[in-house]
């Protein structure tokens, strides 16, 4: 997608020297800084870090990662240290665990003299199917949101409403909840984004905002508690969000929060969609509510936050006390009852466990 | 209430000297700072920058105020010049406009050499009035939550939901939805506070949470995005919060976020109690969504944030860009529907048209 009118990608090699290459997303939205990725240790400490988050970006990163690994030690034991030390830098994150694993079958049978290139060929090949998926996903929501403003009167854009960060900075290049959003925009369709704040990592104002605000995206930046109102009053036509794991039932769960959109959206008759790689369903379980496990993240992501201090210095304060406890649940689930639909690269799914089947039987998994 | 184990109000005459005091609520939770008010300019001065702030306690120091303009000059003029003074400082205040007008009724008929005196004994009867009506909410609240929780198991603790700050800091004692959580506290009930931390002004995290750790009574921090997930977990017993404005039909308009803690609170069937002196209550409107208008606040109440630099000193940053617009809508409105009932000084009553006409009937309003 484009920054400043370019084009990027959140992770790409450079067309002259072919160095790996990374948005530092920790600097965002308050400088953007591309940062060479030049060995193993560096695409670890990016990861660990969070330079580079979201978990197919992740994937990608710790590909590419690895690749580096075996230019520096394309031995058996030079693999199984590249990988180890790439696993232990975000022990929770799916997608680290499968895009290793890729690159690992791919170049265990080869000698060693010719593993770093198919390394590399396979996290190249890792970022283009998840760029592709991403895309298709854009497509299936596109002609959702063009369905919705048929809706509409003509001169009034499409109200959509998301939360936390489901963008490309989340993927390789589209995201997942932005790109039937991004699809829309560059299709001349007139759209305008509710962008929740996201506490406590605040994803949708860093992140959300200035993707869309680079795009050229009409958007509006809100609190997390201002939704419910906005759907009250008529101003939101549509909720779209992310998914981190779904399950086989469409149950949902995704950044802390999403569950009260989801209620607002329903009290309100407002459509809730959630954007996702069929890679993401978790097909071993129904009930998000028992079945899959809540992070509780470090209290110091609610009582600290990082901006721009007065002389233009990126600076950490306290906002509250340490004295009073804190919990910090990073995600919840929304039971599929709330879900109108689930947009993916096969289609347009309905949250049950009856068109779920159907997608699974279509790719095979049955 | 008490901070350190001392009894305070949120305004007072000192014992020795009867100044006036007040705490420096701009401070909190970093600092607590008592600050004496010393004339009118200084009374104006902490309104406006919301030095003190909460509805009951703006009208208490404005009151307060006028009694020392009118110590400066007593005469017919003097007591205007305070009376436009003291009502610029916040122009939307409810509470600020009837306090003033009650102490230039008592003072107006008088010499202008008994004026001061009679303006401060106001001024004090004023204070006390709401302290004893905020008193006498947590005893009509006490009798609600040892209901509740006589339904739990005697070992665990009452979870109460509770979100922005209607504490003693906003009035001159007790509070309105915390005032039954003291109560409860004090009776030797066990209760826990889920305190949210209401973005944009985080008066939760900075004021709630401060209050109910200095009384002493257990409590936990959550972001605004938590709560859903917490109730859908069985971990609330009941929501408890105030109301700005409540409508002759039951509707309640609170701090923005409140709507989406009643619509949680609906979906998991958790009790959704307000708290409120019946004098905020507005016997002309029935429809809170049509008739009640939103206040629209500066963006930088989300831009912005402050807090505790790594030097120990308060430090304001800039957490987002100003290139992304924003909105910041300060209240919502929770329709009669999802509230379980109304905790008044006149007792308990439901939201609804029938039973508030009984409650004005009783204060003689019909």
């Amino acid at each position: 997608m484009r920054i400043a009118g370019k084009h990027y990608r959140s992770i790409w090699l450079d067309d002259a020297t072919a160095a790996l290459q990374i948005i530092d997303q920790t600097l965002l939205p308050h400088r953007f800084e591309i940062r060479a990725i030049t060995d193993l240790a560096s695409a670890a400490e990016a990861i660990r870090t969070m330079r580079v988050r979201g978990a197919p970006l992740i994937g990608a990163t710790a590909a590419h990662g690895l690749a580096l690994g075996l230019l520096e030690d394309p031995s058996d034991s030079g693999l199984d240290r590249a990988a180890d030390t790439l696993l232990a830098t975000r022990p929770t994150a799916i997608n680290l665990k499968w895009a290793i694993d890729r690159v690992v079958r791919a170049v265990v049978p080869l000698e060693t003299a010719d593993r770093w290139a198919v390394a590399r060929a396979e996290a190249i090949a890792i970022c283009d199917e998840d760029a592709a998926t991403c895309e298709t996903i854009g497509v299936t929501g596109l002609v959702l949101l063009q369905e919705l403003a048929a809706a509409k009167a003509a001169d009034e854009p499409l109200q959509i409403l998301t939360h936390c960060n489901a963008g490309w900075l989340a993927t390789v290049d589209w995201g997942t909840a932005l790109a039937p959003i991004y699809k829309a925009h560059d299709a001349g369709l007139p759209v305008h984004v509710w962008v929740d704040e996201t506490r406590p990592r605040n994803q949708g104002a860093s992140l959300t905002a200035f993707e869309l605000r680079e795009h050229g995206v009409p958007h509006t930046l809100i609190v997390d508690n201002a939704g419910g109102h906005l759907m009250q009053r008529g101003l939101v036509d549509v909720v779209l969000v992310g998914s981190d794991r779904t399950t086989a039932a469409g149950d949902v769960c995704n950044k802390i929060g999403t569950y009260l959109k989801a209620l607002a959206a329903e009290a309100n008759k407002v459509p809730f969609y959630v954007a996702l790689p069929v890679s993401s369903i978790d097909w071993n379980i129904e009930d998000g509510l028992l079945e899959i496990p809540i992070e509780e993240r470090d209290p110091a992501e609610v009582r600290e936050m990082t901006g721009l201090s007065g002389d233009g210095k990126i600076e950490r304060i306290a906002l509250f006390s340490a004295d009073s406890p804190v919990a910090n649940p990073a995600f919840d689930v929304t039971p599929a009852r709330y879900v109108t639909g689930l947009i993916t690269e096969r289609g347009l799914f309905d949250a049950s466990r009856d068109d779920l089947a159907k997608l699974r039987r279509q790719v095979g998994l049955d």
